[in-house]
């Protein structure tokens, strides 16, 4: 069981990036923890979008390159410029949100959802990660791994490992 | 430049599962190394797919309660039988692989695959892994944030800081 168990409870001290932020700032913090993804947050603390590790990269590679990854083995056995620095050097956080991520729903819950409807809505949205905003502001991250650590956790508390 | 660095100089040693495998040991290895997903590879060393964390709490969470979030808080504060144990005991990793993942194409590249080839996977696919995959065997999994890793650590050993 994990009732009562509240967002608010299962957040982490993960770091966030605002719009305006240099997108390799946003880079070096996703690969320097390890995180599936980051939260992009305004400056007023509204988070406003949610971004996947996975889309960070789409930026350093060149768009031919996705569609064909044919042309991707020939530009890099050709030792093109394929730089992380120079690929994000000068953009911002914003340029890096595909207008895919900005139509589909925000992955957010509010402060007082249940693990369950944490899960529901990464499950959902096939998101790594959800948000929780508080008012409109954002109170912290929970990551997929993270809940499941939770979760697990929480059964072998109230179990004492029955069901193992 | 990261040119001549391949997909077998990224592989990270990450855990596997087998489709037969309990799916709670899916779920516990996921939660106990932090990862984005596991993938699932077959008795003779084929991968079969990519289990990302979010698809293993779907099945922790009850499929209304997705639907509907409202139903998730009610099932949540009556305090039903919301156990990670107890929904995934018995369970199969098979039983966790979506119709869907299966359907779409199994985010792999072959050892030779540039940086830039297996950035090109992982976002096209949307995917926060990649396996690597020699003659149908799995040599390895690379996760989005070990590529960012090293294409930024890459970057900066070949420019000595330079575009920071």
């Amino acid at each position: 069981m994990v009732c009562f168990v509240k967002a608010r409870d299962l957040v982490q001290d993960l770091p966030t990036v605002g719009p305006d932020d240099d997108a390799l700032t946003a880079a070096r913090l996703i690969a320097d923890r390890g995180l599936p993804g980051i939260a992009v947050v305004d400056e007023v603390g509204h988070p406003v979008a949610v971004l996947p590790a996975a889309d960070v990269l789409r930026f350093v590679v060149p768009g031919y390159a996705q569609e064909d990854p044919s042309l991707a083995r020939v530009l890099d056995e050709a030792c093109a410029d394929v730089s992380a620095h120079d690929a994000l050097h000068g953009m911002r956080v914003r340029q890096l949100l595909s207008p895919i991520r900005h139509r589909v729903e925000l992955p957010a819950v509010d402060p007082d959802a249940t693990v369950v409807e944490c899960a529901a809505v990464m499950a959902r949205l096939h998101s790594p990660l959800v948000a929780v905003v508080d008012d409109g502001s954002l109170v912290g991250i929970v990551t997929a791994p993270h809940m499941l650590e939770r979760l697990l956790a929480a059964d072998s508390a109230s179990t004492n490992g029955n069901g193992a």
